[in-house]
């Protein structure tokens, strides 16, 4: 099972002109221990580009690529797995596509989701969000801590905090149930990635 | 290999109210022989629910179901094919990823893309624009028949025209080389689908 603790989500925009791949190796630097590739506005062509870019940085590093949504890309790029929400492939549908080992990643926002999850065999739950956050729209009410800790106690799997999460609040987050800590602006927004990173790490 | 001649794809934005599968049906029953699913602002799992939709009422009919760029989409739906524009998956990709007999279609708009998509293993080729068209955005310059009659020229894979192509023009693009003809208003957008495309067909 990959190491879910410290986990960064791309976004196309936040990177203020600096190289993607480099930003996400200063992250890796600082801590983070998984990738999620998210590049809701990217042609097939360039996502599967920049899935091949950062696997070929973070495969020396044994840190995880996955891809949001694109379970074609992540195949054609031989990712190490892909992660959907609620309005993506289910999961049973990437299962029956993907070898043993593949690893699926499941957002959910309600404990009904996080049981449907895991009878259809995702390896983790993204809990999602978990605060609110000006990354993503359209995304389901904020569970705060509080829905978190009804999700851990609903599931085995591990969970990944995602949204709002930062230095400040961390500690609670994973004081509710949280394996891993999920971010996107607060390291790649950041002036110093690997900075950020260290300070969500610890 | 799949019956290309009246080859129709789909459009979120011109069935004006009215339910795809419905006007899908009606165009088959005027002489439409292929149907490429194309939902570009469609979330994974909509279009998903459209594929099967589509298939239900096209597998009895012996009508293949083609999917717009998205493999993991086709895959999922067990879709006939794929049909990949110069921005989606590379053909050699696709065909990596998928069984035998598994159609694949490559839109090309000059002589070097044609050659490239058949060394590739494309099934067929979508010439494309052949004429301009206001269906889609940030399209290649129109081939026009002397495009599509040096792209003839320079491949043995079947071709579907593209773009702009009307009762009008159809015989001149099937004279200049084209054994299938695709269109998407000249089908959705009309009063009656079946009769738009029996006049096509003829």
């Amino acid at each position: 099972m990959i190491n879910l603790r410290l986990y960064l989500v791309t976004d196309d925009t936040l990177a203020r002109g600096r190289p993607l791949p480099d930003l996400v190796a200063r992250a890796v630097a600082g801590g983070v221990t998984c990738v999620q590739l998210r590049a809701k506005r990217a042609s097939s062509r360039a996502m599967l580009a920049q899935a091949r870019e950062l696997l070929a940085r973070l495969r020396p590093l044994a840190v995880p690529l996955i891809v949001n949504d694109r379970l074609d890309i992540a195949l054609a790029a031989d990712a190490d797995g892909v992660h959907v929400g609620q309005d993506d492939l289910p999961c049973r549908e990437v299962r029956r596509l993907t070898r043993p080992g593949f690893c699926v990643g499941v957002s959910v926002s309600t404990v009904d989701e996080a049981r449907a999850a895991e009878a259809e065999g995702a390896d983790y739950l993204g809990v999602s969000p978990v605060f609110d956050t000006p990354t993503k729209a359209d995304t389901p009410a904020a569970t705060g801590l509080e829905g978190l800790r009804r999700i851990r106690a609903a599931t085995r799997l591990p969970l990944v905090a995602i949204g709002g999460i930062n230095p400040d609040n961390a500690a609670a987050v994973r004081a509710a149930g949280a394996d891993g800590l999920a971010v996107v602006s607060a390291i790649l927004a950041a002036d110093d990635p690997a900075a950020a990173a260290r300070r969500l790490a610890r």
